[in-house]
């Protein structure tokens, strides 16, 4: 089984051209859900599905999946799913989704040009809004797909200007009926870019991915009081911003003391900050932080958490602040299956390329599918790891290899 | 020489419906320069001077003085100065700047009722754009007319939608022609509210300041390296917000230090903090940090900067971020002058009303005028230390009381 490094690259290309930044450095997009240019990108992504002589469905939040019955195969029995997605952040690069979703296919034409006998369909598939830029917190078709979003839920969520999803996706012709069962199938694998470092590093082609870390988010409201800069003296300040740095410089040493003693793969990030008023010559009032905590071990997640619990203790004592901590978002870490796992791991050996054994800190549509079905997820690598950015970039020859390890999997899995 | 609570209280209260804001618990009022609010604002004012027999003009930039020639007084002789400002904050209280402009008007009424015989003319000022809210950095009017900013530079300036001062006065009817030159004022006075609890907790009616701090302003940019929170290990980070942390954390140290050993009304605040790309799950790629440092003492106010530019290089080679500093803002500390003073003094002790020596954290038109001419500054008390604010309050007999000490002062300077 062969696939086509320069078909591959051609559909990846085109799709570029779709919400291209052309005045920005490297090779940027900007795909939102529900845009003319999300319109764009899945009209010629669901002709490419058809030219391969797929069966093209759309479901009601937009999710599209092209089924294949190989020759010989049962269309009745559960089948083998592969994807990812079409939407990007703004101003994000053309790999992040765009990959898996165009390798997934390429994968498909390569088995349609091989002998081999294949016992199930496979399915090729794009979820809808996996960034979460435009409607919510991201992962919402694959959110569908697993029960845990309904699809009420999803096509009442607005934007920021109040455009539903419904309507969003009605006018671009993507509103379609039913949804996809993602417990239906038999299996599930999904190839996108690394966004780190780890296989640059390691000179290997391909990552097969252990666990995708749990996430958690935690918003913490500090409370202090606003007042004039110059008629306050030192010893009469309860500064909100003061307060809020030693809780960030906290969350960073515990992550680190984690990292050393309990689980070298666990992450705490303080990425927002919002201070008010945030003028020069005003003590800080306020000050709201977002932190992001992430592992592979949850303990270890419930850790970093219980930690900014008692730093914000600490500080509320010795400062005077008020501290008050949320925890809105909390998704579980997602161990792989095992025999998605080793069929990733086999395909790579059997077709000579060199894969890497790592997890998975972002999260991807992988992390709910995992909770309904054996799930798999291989990593391409990422240029000096840069993502979500216009310089995101990953080599055509390590596109093609990883591409070939999917497709080696996906047979395997299709043919057991 | 008796001044008139009441009439004093009814110009208040007539100035405080321009802009207010009848929503808003307390007493709110928002008088931006050039808007109609100001225009009602400064066309009672003039009213009210002119009811009292004062000369009135205006300068190139709306500064509006009302000018007296006491009865037997040489008009030849140059002047003694007094006001304040109309303009507010938005959302600004009733007498920061109105009480020390009506204030002096009921000083001038007060010296009529009298027979005391005054030597020199007395004007009553009231400069334009005190709060640098709509243009600028502020004290624009005093700036014009102490020589720091010339009048072409001053009409130039634009808001942010890019209407000049020129446009904005010349709509409001209140772009007259040359310009104040506070050089040739024999002395200046002003009355403001405190804006701190020094006054409060003494219970004092009246604060004679001694000096008017110093300010610097620095711009500290901090940049690290904006990555995945996912899937950016630990180690592998370069956190311009924990950076940004320490450098906060170091520069309240340093001024807790400073007032302890060298010079207690040092205060050193970073009100600002600018975080990009701001988003919960990116690590910060860059901070901008607003600085504003002040003291009496020019020398403590260099060791703020000196200790700022360390934790600067600390934190640069520690963290291997890139922190720059710039200082676009710097006046020197501004001591008032003691004969201004010591009339202030003797105007409590003549009066029977209590003063308290203090210094001045907040700037104020007078720091300008004190470095053209001999200029003194006379604080009513704040309730709470609160202004800027719709709960900004003194109370009227503290408003008479300070008037008192004001108009006693006048008299006292206008005789020698």
């Amino acid at each position: 089984m062969q696939v086509s490094a320069k078909r591959l690259r051609a559909d990846i290309e085109a799709n570029a051209q779709f919400g291209v930044l052309p005045d920005v450095d490297g090779h940027g997009r900007t795909v939102l859900t529900g845009t003319d240019e999300n319109k764009r990108a899945r009209d010629r992504f669901v002709r490419r599905l058809e030219d391969a002589g797929l069966e093209v469905t759309v479901d009601a939040v937009g999710n599209i999946v092209g089924r294949w019955v190989p020759p010989g195969a049962d269309p009745s029995l559960a089948p083998i799913a592969a994807g990812s997605h079409l939407d990007s952040v703004p101003q994000g690069g053309i790999f992040d989704g765009p990959l898996g979703t165009y390798a997934t296919l390429e994968a498909v034409r390569a088995m349609q040009e091989t002998s081999n006998s294949l016992g199930r369909p496979v399915h090729v598939v794009c979820f809808t809004e996996e960034e979460g830029q435009r409607f919510g917190n991201g992962l919402l078709g694959s959110s569908v797909a697993t029960g845990r979003l309904s699809v009420e839920e999803a096509l009442s969520l607005e934007d920021e200007s109040g455009t539903t999803l419904a309507d969003s996706l009605e006018r671009i012709g993507y509103r379609g009926e039913g949804h996809i069962d993602a417990a239906e199938w038999d299996a599930w694998l999904e190839l996108h870019v690394e966004q780190g470092t780890r296989l640059e590093e390691a000179g290997a082609a391909a990552g097969v991915v252990t666990s995708i870390t749990g996430i958690t988010h935690c918003y913490v409201d500090v409370r202090g009081e606003a007042n004039h800069a110059g008629s306050t003296p030192m010893h009469d300040r309860t500064d909100a911003l003061a307060a809020a740095s030693e809780l960030i410089l906290d969350l960073e040493s515990s992550a680190h003391r984690i990292v050393s003693s309990e689980s070298s793969s666990a992450v705490g990030t303080i990425g927002k900050a919002t201070v008010s008023p945030n003028a020069t010559n005003v003590i800080p009032g306020t000050v709201r932080l977002g932190v992001d905590i992430r592992d592979i071990e949850a303990a270890s997640m419930e850790a970093l958490v219980a930690d900014l619990e008692a730093s914000g203790e600490r500080v509320e004592s010795e400062r005077d602040v008020e501290v008050s901590i949320s925890r809105p978002y909390d998704i579980p870490p997602e161990p792989m299956a095992d025999r998605c796992r080793e069929a990733l791991l086999e395909a790579g050996a059997s077709t000579g390329i060199e894969t890497l054994r790592l997890h998975s800190g972002a999260a991807h549509d992988t992390m709910n599918v995992a909770r309904v079905t054996d799930a798999g997820l291989v990593f391409a690598p990422s240029r000096d790891g840069i993502s979500h950015n216009p310089q995101e970039w990953t080599d055509w020859e390590d596109c093609a290899s990883a591409t070939t390890v999917l497709a080696a999997a996906l047979a395997t899995l299709a043919s057991e």
